[in-house]
């Protein structure tokens, strides 16, 4: 098997992995589905994740490849430093909240069954994107835009400042609630940017 | 049975909760042995909660009233509105850190167990929040400190920003890293307040 037919099937076992979570949810979604939704015997989903477990983390893995090219996009376009860190920190809350979209109500399952392992992996999400803030705040503090400070320290705190508007920490009510996330990631955006203390004090 | 003494019953079961949940954790313990800890029968147990996660969730419950106290305190203090928000966002972060920091190890358990009822209840404890921040908030941009906005969503968002701090979106090994994680809550306060956008620009 060649190199990117192999990533075929898997992103094929994620795909099909994808259509389970909205039908029957994490705990019904056995291997031997995921095999028959995709066409393949038991043994070759096996040869490409070890577990369910494991699919369910790639799948949220595919989640942040996806993401990260569109964070870089935002990042390359014309505007203010400010402006495009607004629009990165909503498109990260967003982003993710669409793609979970349509199986919210079997999130509350596989957060249950994740949740130390996802905990573990989110650290390594949020470095990556970490850099990619870093990068832009770094550029603005170049230009004269930001005030001087750590350009990693300030992408943490961006990062750190968004993260309890991501899936994880919403309620099932909540991920119903598209514009009401997305205002508020826009409102702790303006107030990161702006800050609290008055300008004229 | 009078009413101080129901809650004084109440408030051992509490306490009970606490060591059973430092000893073998929340999956392992059981109204039996909740019981036979505050030295009362099963039966008083159930005069006061419906079931185990009936008193994890009101354990928790407890930690937030004694959280707002301290709220309070750090707002009636004499400095700049300003510097008070920044020492209550911390305090908001490391009085529940430290207020779990005994049974860490069977946080997981707890959170897998009672996640859809306890992001429910969060919405109760961050509006009781958001009230004694948003006082003091009215005040800061009633005597020119802060600049002018709506000081409840102002509020939300400094409480959005700092939530993804708290022990339910800990992993573990955060769980341990008490200066780690208090730094990074004065990072982010720090932001908040003075904002990324350069004062000269």
């Amino acid at each position: 098997m060649r190199d990117s037919s192999a990533r075929d099937v898997k992103g094929a076992i994620l795909d099909a992995a994808e259509t389970l979570l909205a039908g029957n949810g994490y705990k019904k979604m056995t291997i031997d589905d995921l095999a028959a939704e995709v066409g393949i015997g038991k043994g070759s989903v096996y040869l490409h994740f070890s577990s369910k477990e494991e699919i369910a983390l790639s799948h949220i893995d595919r989640i942040i490849e996806r993401l990260k090219v569109r964070l870089e996009n935002i990042a390359a376009r014309k505007a203010s430093a400010g402006e495009r860190l607004r629009e990165m920190l909503i498109e990260r809350v967003i982003f993710r909240f669409d793609s979970v979209q349509h199986y919210t109500q079997s999130l509350n399952d596989i957060f249950a069954k994740i949740r130390p392992s996802l905990l573990e992996r989110r650290k390594r999400y949020f470095d990556e994107e970490a850099r990619i803030f870093s990068a832009l705040v770094a550029k603005g503090i170049e230009s004269g835009e930001f005030a001087r400070t750590n350009p990693r320290n300030a992408a943490d705190a961006l990062l750190v400042a968004t993260n309890s508007l991501l899936p994880y920490s919403l309620s099932t009510q909540e991920l119903g609630e598209r514009p009401e996330i997305e205002r508020r990631a826009a409102t702790v955006a303006n107030v990161l940017l702006k800050g609290m203390i008055s300008r004229e004090s």
